[in-house]
């Protein structure tokens, strides 16, 4: 009988980089540039969701009707605010050194991002990802978070079963779609949720960050080979 | 024997005005300006606290040593990058109704920040706050939260006895430093923590916000007369 291999499916902000309380304040200034007035707490507990979604989710606490003129204007001022914030953004800790570990023993992995490639692009380059590595963003896929669309299609580009992959995400809606693609879901605090939010939204582990799950490797069976 | 009243004290960022996240991405800013790489999740776990504790636990984490000059540096840097981006600072939903109730029914209240004078008169001057209401801030007191000081001041010039005080707070260290006071906390969601960890941390009832907490005063015996 062969060794189960398992591979592992990465989203990005808030995963991989420190991005999502610039994506949340920048999703604030957005709404309220456009009268709508929502407690920022609410922003940061829907980020990750498609963009979609997420929009008529806020829409919909905040008793308006669902705009695709609106939605538009609403996601040119999010990315505006958010590349005056961006400078800022980093690789999260142990994020390139997890990557190239996993690289160096041989375990396959890819990324699955609700963000567009334009805003996914110049983060992605911080990491140092080697050619071949699938990366699947929003413009790929019919539905994002948390429909489990952009996990499938990492998976189906790296050519293994979902019940041999590991999903890794800071929020509820990545774990969310990890249970329906059929992964085991790994919860990151390093989006800002805490430890519960994540284990009833199934994580099979949560660690600090990706640092963490690094040094944690030999607890999910990740090794040479 | 006459019925027991309750008082209320409410911490300010977080609990009635929606800031926190401006705070938390403001010290991300001047903390890498100072060359010191900080997950900002760790930053919003420890707002609330008193800047120096907070200072001082930040420069642990990150194994530097505590520097008076780099502290007052830091807060002067913070301070700026908050500036940009507190224009977008609105009350929480609830707080302008849920004061001007408390003040209506003659339920004595207060306020009790972290926060210094200057930073928090303007969101002050937004609650439209009646003369006479304590108003405990950084500068008045030896020690802020989680000591207890900060409460145990707002409950002196208030009159009454820790046992008859809600502390309203957003963080762990508002319901531990209202514990250590002798007092019930309150937890409120609107500071982006998790139920679980407010609860962890002793609140006795947790809320969304203010407006959440208005329309259940009645859980909490507060009541006119």
């Amino acid at each position: 009988m062969a060794a189960r291999r398992m591979t592992l499916v990465f989203d990005l902000d808030g995963t991989l980089v420190d991005s999502v309380y610039q994506h949340v304040v920048a999703w604030h200034h957005a709404l309220l540039e456009a009268g709508i007035e929502l407690s920022i707490w609410r922003i940061h507990r829907r980020i990750g969701m498609s963009g979609g979604l997420f929009t008529r989710a806020l829409l919909r606490e905040t008793g308006r009707e669902f705009d695709p003129e609106l939605l538009e204007r609403l996601r040119h001022a999010h990315a505006e605010a958010y590349n005056r914030l961006s400078g800022d953004v980093q690789p999260l800790p142990g994020a390139v050194a997890l990557l190239a570990r996993l690289t160096a023993i041989g375990c396959p992995w890819g990324i699955a991002t609700s963000g567009r490639m334009e805003t996914a692009a110049p983060v992605i380059a911080k990491l140092g990802v080697p050619e071949g590595v699938p990366i699947i963003t929003r413009d790929m896929v019919a539905h994002a978070k948390p429909d489990p669309d952009l996990f499938l299609a990492a998976i189906d580009r790296l050519g293994v079963e979902p019940g041999e992959v590991y999903v890794v995400g800071d929020s509820v809606w990545d774990l969310l779609a990890a249970r329906r693609a059929g992964t085991l879901g790994i919860g990151l605090l390093s989006g800002g949720y805490g430890t519960e939010e994540l284990e009833r939204a199934g994580a099979y582990r949560v660690y600090d960050d990706p640092a963490m799950l690094l040094a944690h490797l030999d607890e999910l069976g990740v090794r040479e080979g």
